[in-house]
């Protein structure tokens, strides 16, 4: 299956559009967890075994693991999920992209030794630079296009001469060129629920990986409202801190498929 | 000592703007380096013994790294330069950015894990995004600006409604307002010398990291034209594979040697 598939099949077997984001910072671990040996592993493992009926993915973020030299821990969680929930798909994000020769390297990185379904990349230095990624065209490559935090508007809101915004030609770029493998998404920002309904506009039913609900102070109801395809689907809506670290106790995997849950809940109820 | 001040005293210490890109592929590294028990950390020791007298500064490329499983051979070769020729400046180059909380972790990826004196990074989430890498005052933050692949003009040189390109933009952001640390750098690939020539103009006397000669074709004499400073310098010019492949049988260092010498004396001809 490739994770387009993967992805749709997800949606509807757990009637969920919610992506947990595995952001794991060994400051934040409970105790209980820091006294065993792989730590971040465990935590994962914890946080995965109590939301996966409830989730349409599960997106690691790479630098959590390249900055606390937990590249181990990484490689053990993906071999979890791969073995334990192979119809849950994994975004792996990265935020990737350099030119051809090195980015082949970052596609093994993310396919072939953590044997990702999907990855997130950059689109500064074109599609060219990409190519590597968009070239598995059973994999997903999620390409950032509006992010969620503040400061994104520097670049992503230049104006360009036609009247248009960047981030609105990057998402043309995305979904029409960029696209030739029908394998892309795009990453829309919670925090600015009218671009990704421009977004929306732009791309017609290309996924959207929508970060920043919860922690970021996202707007669940205007991204439902805006971004939702005709089927009910069409989103990913990432949630870290506000599912791994709902509780910091021991109890912390409960809280989080409560949490989990509670945040699946309050979407559908406006599918 | 800082990284600006590192890159000074080597660029004249070694009267060198050579940069060596440590890009080791493992299908390319001859058998004599294979045989050994840390084949890339091996090749690259040998690849700066030779090649030390004649840099400004050294470039780990962290995809070849995280491709092939080798983050313990980036961590020796960082290890190595750090003890062995601690006057000559690091540059990891790894493209990252991400928003602030994750750009944490990469900053502690570049500077504390790895202990690179600097890192590149990619411009396109905005100034907060890049913040905690600037933060760290005493080292160097190398910002994508103008990028040596063919396709970079896909989204660098999309035309604002001011007239002026995407990447001019960029680069009076990063020489400007991104710059309150005075640690910037920009890069500018040597295949568009006249647009790295557009870039120097705006940007004053800050740093160009420059990728692109060599293998990729890039027109030393036109770099050298347009993006040295006053004082002849200015520029980091980067080769990778011109020099680390210069040989492909057991006397590569001793050829290394010679190429980095002899793109050293290209360059200082028309300084």
């Amino acid at each position: 299956m490739t994770f387009m598939e993967k992805l749709s099949a997800a949606w509807k077997t757990n009637n969920s559009l919610v992506c947990v984001g595995l952001d794991p910072d060994r400051k934040k671990l409970p105790a209980g967890v820091l006294s065993l040996p792989h730590p971040i592993f465990a935590f994962n493992k914890a946080i995965i075994d109590a939301t996966h009926q409830d989730v349409c993915c599960y997106k690691p973020q790479a630098a959590y693991y390249a900055g606390q030299g937990a590249d181990d821990e990484l490689l053990m969680t993906m071999e979890y999920l791969r073995s334990s929930y192979p119809e849950i798909p994994v975004i792996l994000d990265a935020k990737r992209a350099d030119i051809g020769n090195t980015t082949k390297m970052y596609a093994m990185e993310a396919f072939d030794r953590y044997g990702a379904d999907a990855v997130t990349v950059n689109p500064y230095m074109g599609m060219d630079a990409l190519k590597p990624f968009l070239d598995y065209a059973e994999k997903g490559v999620v390409v950032l296009c509006r992010t969620s935090n503040a400061g994104a508007k520097e670049i992503q809101e230049l104006k360009l001469e036609d009247g248009s915004f960047l981030y609105q030609r990057v998402a043309q770029l995305i979904s029409g060129p960029w696209n030739y493998n029908h394998n892309t998404m795009l990453v829309a920002g919670a925090t600015f629920p009218q671009e990704l309904g421009e977004i929306r506009r732009i791309v017609g039913s290309t996924p959207l990986l929508v970060p920043g609900i919860g922690a970021q102070g996202g707007d669940l109801e205007g991204v439902l409202k805006h971004g939702l395809t005709a089927d009910g689907t069409g989103l990913v809506i990432n949630s870290s801190r506000g599912i791994i670290y709902a509780s910091s106790g021991d109890d912390f995997a409960e809280k989080a498929g409560m949490a989990c849950r509670a945040l699946k809940e309050a979407i559908n109820a406006h599918r």
